[in-house]
């Protein structure tokens, strides 16, 4: 954010949107601060640079970004006569700034591994509570629309809905770092139709094209980018080499690893977390980023164990497990059978066969966590949802759940 | 690179170009050696990204762009007429994907601090013999062409002139990344451009117009980025902390850092270097990328040595030194003025100002070290240098070197 | 194409592509030719632009970036391993540069106008024949190519078939000229990806998700475009006026006109055309282009028929019909409601009203002439249809015609 | 502008901005006029797209491009805490909407032939009070800030001055459109650096590499499209088919012509023009348009005067002048010699050999009548003139008029 300052406006340069305007004092003194300064140092898609080699972009910049189309958005709903007050437009605004405070480097790889039972949302919650200390207070409405405790639901959505300011900009940077053109959306197309009926989010009909165009673009995403093979099967040698990381730490073997990333690896997490503990978390949880993990994986490339060291040399160098995706769910029998040649061709135990053999299934309906849905607004002021709305696609089709089972294990078997 | 395959020929993603196709097996090979594939973890403009939250791409995507602009440069000007054999294709390929292969992290910052006497260009050659004795000398053309030893001078052109595929991709995929839309080069239609002409590379005439946008954005982008005030402040602090520790370690101070990193700080390395040396330094070379320098960063804001705690506790938070910038070097009143003041109000010693205080100059000709010229080819077969042909720019103007000289001082002192 | 000339290749400037070289002299040749020339006067989308007005672009850009696609096409193919000759390759390219050689102004209107019996493709035939000749039977080839007369049908689809140039460029150019950016198709993404397989046409498996990103970018540019409404108005009122014109003009009734439009509203053409009439046919139709109808409808404003004057005063000033637009008939009661109410409130006559109220239907298929299916090529060489490779979407849906019926009639009926 | 309508905004797709908001009833009602209509009718570069075969787009798409960065230009100085009342906004607005309202086809071809002594401004003036009339005077402050008779010389400034909404859209639009990539201006990027001091508008300093790039593109702009040599020799051959039917058509002669046309093909204007006259020149002006020219002239290459027929069918068909361009005057010498050289190849007479050798000049300073300076403004409210703030440029040098001298005549004279 080093820019030239002109009555206290900022200006940051942004590849996707060109300029960001950072309307408020208020979001650059939060932008400034070390837990926020962080994201810089956590990518978004996390280990997906191994296929896609452009995906190199932080959670800082879509936090901006996400930031940017807010402020346009409340412009836009503005401009249709709907009030939003200057305090609720700041608000707004500092929720969608902080909604991704609470992610850590390779986050769902973390929750798999070091965090137990310790998700994502706590952290948050934590995070925002402790910068709203710092910040006197200031973000106390922020923190209500978050959490949709605040009387406008419209405001929450913006957060929080299938067309929420986080989903719109991850998806349109996401597909425009990783290159895959077949993912482009048209985010600032979208706002320009938002608009609101009885306090919520809705579309202006003559944006469904636009939408229809969304919603395949954010399918195609998820088939060529976050459900892609190889990065699956990277995420998953990565859950894998921290698990083992923290069974030998907490075995009494001494990991070389960076203070905050080595008191994840000694500290087992219950669900009941106390006033001190948590005060620890917090403190160690701030100083941990993507950093840590890759310089400590690297170390670990030469570790005496025999499985974390290959396993952290073929994550360094990009030899990664093969992985087998299917729509149903592979048996018992079939693992089993995978784990047993592998146990016989390696010669090795049924305890590390399980950090070499790895199965597990993903939709991307975690993204779709919140069942909400399109409404559609027309000129003369019906509503009506999406789904009848829409003559070109099944809707229902676009938004369904996917699941996918797969199955990972070393590529060196195929060959025998 | 995990792409479907066809015919053993692979396509990656790329923001810039779209799709990048990796044209033989060769290149393939090489690019997934664990030395090349340690070019993804160094971003190619370092502290950038401070400034220009876009700038985290790294110089393995660099390599595979400027890979891709020589595939096309080499068709362009076979399609002219000039014969280029398949093997000196391939070598010229290699050649520009490995310029970079000697690059460390923060280089500039490097060269200031951690490897003395050991520039860049002399890692460059002991990687690339490696590389040349693990691919069975199949890259010795490619090394000959590199080092400008082949009776081909066009072919060295392309790797190292004033429109070489190096600059051609670094100055767009800058642009692009840092979203300064004034540096945007138009380096495909360039490459269309290009002929040869007593065995030497000229740009056709029809090509005039492009290559002064080209001087201009390349000039833009020195101004707005590569010599950007606040880029050059965070350059300097990372040089002063290497500097601290690598003192600090040097007189026996433990410092926390990853073995590769821990190397280079307990070594002072001499302008001779033994075999066993440079067997050591290139072993531990290869295994040092940004997150070693950035994790063990993050660990120093609490060392015990407060000037050390409180520099990286400035450049982790983004509190960086104020800085001057003027045409004309600061005088040695002026600078010791700044250190005088500095001591008095920080209570410190003449050792520790000069961490603090800072002064040096850039000139932009650090990337013009080739002091080759433009050559403009007609169609009546005339040659000129462009600096008669152009119609519109004082050509001399655009090439001319800047150097420009800063200091650098706590940001604190100002307030006093 | 008055581009500087090196080697006699030539280079165009296009906002679609960058540039386009013209790769053959005899390519120039053609493109010089007045009844080529004849196409920078006839406008792709007609009268489209009253409602998206950038869509003045032309047929003669559509076949330069048809034969840019072919050209890129020609040599993907090439690197994969196909044959095609050099004269194949000159035939093919020629052929789609000719493509639309036999289309007039405003076509879709003056086939239910001014040309009966006459179609579209049997001038294209007259034509390409009469350009054969004056280059001495030099298009030989690229005519059997263009008629699927040739042994290599994969040449044929690439002119026509669901994935030929001629489609890959329009959709692309049409979608960037009217600004409807759902629309835009990687074309060049898609040629990539063209493979032959048993001497047809096939896709690369790799290519799956730009085909199903292509044919939602196809719908859309239907629904928003070519079955837009007010385009649909605005065609129908070009007819009616061009048909009431003819009428008058049968009639023996003097209306201002350009020569070559006199000719055609005077004859009427029987299926049966002598060579005598044939010729003459021809001799005007190639002076024939959108300003010949323009000019002499904005002079008929001020014609002694009301009804034509009222016609082109409506078209010129766009005041268009109201259109209604139904996915069933209307029924014959519905229209002759309508008319009747017309001839009620305006005083017209039965004929009259025929101008006033006009039904009719459109599908999409008539882009769709050729029954093709697209097949998909995997790495192991299997080969299937798209409908069973898609995973994403129902291709059935996405190819299957729409039919959709609307009924105009004049606005003013409206608001009484 | 068939669009849905909501809340009676208006939206039109752009190619070049995406989507245009037409911000007010008024703006709407005023493009719907047939004056402003017409306007559809006129290409903004007239025979450029002989060049460039997709600079097609018209003055309609213009004037709405420049009426959409009006509004945003509106937008950003209010943002900056500048008054500017909704009555001042909207007739900012009005003024550059109707900006070009008096322009004719190809219209410097027509001020050299058709239309003696009656220029541009002044059709414009009696456009601009014609609309007015029909407007109830709601046209009158627009026509003040038109005018510069109003007191805040900030708006005139955003019609008329060196970075004025008109310039910042066409240099931006013909660059687009003729696919001459170098010439891309960003002008939505500057417009966020306006602001208001004294009164003037002003860049903000963090403006000026954008204000650079602006201005080195905009003088490729000339070399590249508006000085073009062969757009030059097409429209000197229009004005010379012009000049010569207008002599024909005043010595008697029937000429093939629109009524529109004709108007203006048997009368010469004097400077002083009676009410009555000036009634008729406005009512057929309103009428003529492209079409009027391209028809009338595709008819005049049958006409029986061999030069008038020779000359039109040289430009229908693309067979410009040849065309030599120089920094120098031609000597009376050399052009007298040229034309003899013609009269005795082509044993043609002197009024005829006037015809077919054309000389003339021209400058880029016909686009920068305003004398007006660009001022920049520092954050410590500092204002200096861009050529002192420059660190790059020679501004004066960006800036100084090029004349150049030039010479058309037969390409055939050339062969012999």
């Amino acid at each position: 954010l080093d820019i030239p300052v002109t009555n206290k406006r900022k200006i940051v340069n942004d590849p996707v949107y060109g300029f960001i305007n950072i309307e408020s004092e208020l979001f650059f003194d939060v932008i400034e601060h070390p837990w926020f300064q962080r994201l810089r140092r956590i990518r978004q898609l996390g280990l997906t640079s191994m296929v896609y080699p452009g995906a190199n972009h932080t959670r800082f910049q879509h936090a901006l970004g996400a930031l940017h189309l807010m402020q346009q958005a409340v412009a836009v709903i503005r401009s249709k006569g709907h009030e939003i007050s200057d305090a609720e437009a700041e608000a707004v605004c500092l929720a969608i700034l902080l909604h991704d405070i609470g992610h850590g480097p390779f986050s769902h790889a973390l929750e798999h591994s070091l965090i137990e039972n310790n998700n994502h949302e706590k952290l948050s919650e934590w995070l925002m509570d402790g910068l709203n200390q710092t910040f006197d207070g200031k973000l106390s409405l922020a923190i209500d629309i978050f959490k949709n405790k605040y009387t406008k639901p419209f405001l929450h959505q913006l957060i929080s809905s299938q067309l929420d300011m986080d989903r719109l900009d991850y998806l349109l940077r996401d597909s425009f770092f990783t290159g895959v053109a077949e993912g482009v959306v048209g985010s600032e197309r979208i706002i320009k139709m938002l608009n609101v009926h009885d306090g919520n989010l809705v579309v202006e009909a003559k944006g469904i094209y636009s939408i229809e165009k969304f919603l395949i673009a954010r399918r195609l995403m998820y088939w060529q980018v976050y459900l892609h093979k190889t990065v699956l099967s990277a995420e998953n040698l990565l859950v894998k080499i921290l698990q083992r990381a923290k069974e030998l730490a907490l075995n009494g073997d001494k990991l070389f690893a960076t203070p905050a990333l080595d008191f994840f690896l000694n500290h087992r997490f219950d669900e009941k977390v106390d006033a001190n503990l948590q005060q620890q978390i917090i403190e160690q949880f701030v100083l941990l980023d993507d950093t840590d993990v890759l310089a400590s994986l690297k170390v670990w490339m030469k570790h005496s164990d025999p499985l974390l060291a290959k396993l952290c040399q073929n994550c360094t160098n990009r030899k990664l497990y093969k992985i087998e995706i299917q729509n149903d769910p592979f048996t018992a029998e079939q693992i089993n059978a995978k784990k047993a040649l592998v146990m016989q061709q390696f010669g090795v135990s049924e305890n590390v066969v399980n950090y070499l053999v790895v199965d597990g299934n993903i939709s991307n309906n975690m993204y779709d966590v919140h069942d909400s849905r399109i409404t559609i607004l027309y000129n003369d002021g019906r509503i009506t949802d999406l789904s009848e709305a829409s003559d070109i696609l099944g809707y229902d089709v676009v938004l369904k759940a996917i699941t996918k089972y797969y199955m990972c294990y070393p590529k060196e078997i195929v060959k025998k």
